[in-house]
């Protein structure tokens, strides 16, 4: 039977999934992880107010969201002193990558991306064809000023920066950052990925005009905010980009549900300092045990943090994989030279206790298999 | 200043909206509906059950949901007879028909649908620069012998039919869907958009083949199961299609909180059907409403009823406009001569209440100015 016809490009790509999520490799294992500590997702939860938001809104989920998303909108904008129309919201800033790659990228459109970062941007670009520009990191930072470089040196429309950086927690400060996005193109867009920004300590997050059409920043709810499991984030930059999206979204994508409990979630900064407050303490003491152990934990701007193993990447694979043999799931970057490390997320005294309690097991059992 | 550099597919694109919302109406007017019987939404909310299971999820909303949404996916298999492998979750069919357009479709693709069928399909194709073979509808039908003639002669590698019909509630017997269906060929896939599915009288259903890699067929948690505003919808096809979506699916995009409601509300078909019971009871209330003003409702599978007013668009236009005005949510289809109709979706009593007594007025009115 002749095959699907797909197009050239959906045919050449690969059926790869950025990330293999944690319920997999429980199913695989057939046992559940004793800690969640591996996907940068907040273990002390959204704020309780938003939680009675949803539930209020699940009583009305028969009803589709506000595909305008105004209320949403409205209250993105005020927190952040922008206009309405500055705003985009989207089903995660996966999704938010995923459309704006679209907007920007045909097959061969040059990319800049960081080799080693965020791997769902290197989906989304393989998706619609785009020509990687990888920049190495520099000292376990992206290399924001080479970032630069290779924009102006390929004439890239579309690049990418994670700023903090995720998988290993690092940051530019925001003088530096104003610096060096100063000298984006007329004709190029710098994505400016603040997913962890709620984490970030005071100069850190930039000062970026909110209609510069050259930087288009992302935040989201899934990480400081609790609330991964409902999709929603959003992106702050000039109307002419922002409108964009509207001729490619999914108007109706963030249902009633999502809207309410993200309103309520931005209404309650108490909650985000708590979890803030939370994060940073957790951060401390994964630091403890690594040194307990003898190994370094790198600076963290994030809610996560990465652990320098000490050797190659091979044994903090090794490492990675005598934790979840231990029921615990963390993560690790894959890129050398940051694939030395392991990333550990946040978690509670209970978690951490359980990491405290495997991790030099697992570092004298990956230390006699590799 | 360089304007940003869009590709030129997305620079070409309009800004417009399949849909207005319902909000923007009321915001506009500067006041809410009394009625919401426009969106084709379920008015009978949905599963208790469901709603249990979404508070319960909501509370672990700090989780990413399973990328691979195994549990879904498996209750989903099991309640049609098919396999895991047989199955693609989504956002919404609105979602899933993107990521069909986007698996398909470069630009000047031909793609075959009905003229005057789905917007957000449309919608799609445009997205993608699709070709456009439109088929016309015959006699408020889909003209499903028709649309397989242009997918045929224009050897479209994709093709839209939705059974029952959205705007007009019409349907093709399951005889004649499979008969007509058999002639798709060899490397084209027809899309069965069944969204409206549940609400079907016996016999309208065809028998598919799932592992026929020529038909995909769609259902959605939006409609029966009353659950639009959580965004979940799913498709039946052979591995080869459903498994090409991995490529490009947004990987986390259905969270913990739609997952834990769709799987709640699939178990509940209790609740199923005594939704359809409430919906039968309603369009035959909607059917008198409408001859006790002289017009005459279109035969309806779905949970919503064609309201023919007797005259051309622009009279339906004017009786459309008179109930948006005396505060009731309606749609209309847009295209002729189905356009001659207001499209009602099923309603509680009160909403039907409420239409029964504005309708007569909408329509004094919109005959003294049209």
């Amino acid at each position: 039977m002749t095959a699907p016809r797909f197009t050239p490009l959906m045919a050449s790509l690969p059926s790869t999934v950025p990330f293999v999520g944690a319920e997999a490799i429980e199913r695989r294992r057939g046992r559940p992880f004793r800690a969640r500590i591996g996907a940068n997702e907040s273990v002390f939860g959204p704020s309780p107010k938003a939680l009675e938001a949803m539930a209020k809104a699940g009583r009305g989920a028969w009803v589709y969201g506000d595909p305008e998303l105004h209320d949403l909108k409205s209250a993105i904008a005020a927190h952040h002193g922008v206009r309405p129309d500055n705003v985009v919201v989207g089903e995660g800033i996966d999704d938010l990558l995923g459309m704006t790659v679209r907007l920007f990228v045909d097959p061969g459109t040059p990319v800049v991306t960081s080799a080693g970062g965020y791997p769902t941007f290197d989906y989304h670009v393989a998706g619609f064809g785009g020509r990687f520009v990888r920049v190495p990191y520099v000292e376990d930072r992206e290399d924001l000023p080479g970032l630069l470089d290779a924009t102006l040196r390929e004439s890239a429309p579309l690049a990418y920066f994670a700023n903090p950086d995720n998988p290993m927690a690092s940051w530019w400060w925001a003088k530096d950052v104003e610096r060096e996005i100063a000298r984006v193109p007329e004709g190029s867009l710098l994505i400016l990925d603040e997913a962890y920004g709620e984490f970030a300590p005071a100069g850190v997050l930039p000062k970026v005009d909110p209609d510069d059409p050259r930087i288009l920043r992302f935040r989201t709810f899934s990480k400081a905010h609790g609330l991964a499991g409902l999709r929603v984030a959003y992106g702050i930059g000039a109307p002419e980009i922002t409108n964009a999206f509207d001729k490619i979204r999914n108007h109706f994508g963030v249902g009633v549900v999502a809207q309410a409990g993200a309103l309520a979630a931005l209404a309650d900064q108490d909650h985000l300092v708590d979890v803030v407050a939370k994060v940073n303490r957790s951060k401390a003491r994964l630091a403890e045990i690594a040194a307990e152990n003898g190994l370094v934990t790198l600076p963290s701007a994030t809610n996560f943090v990465a652990i320098d193993c000490g050797r190659d990447g091979a044994f903090a694979k090794a490492v990675l994989e005598a934790l979840i043999e231990r029921d615990l799931f963390v993560r690790k970057p894959w890129t050398a030279p940051m694939d030395r490390c392991i990333r550990v997320s946040a978690g509670t005294d209970a978690d951490l206790a359980l990491f405290a309690e495997a991790l030099p097991a697992a570092l004298a059992e990956a230390a006699a298999t590799v």
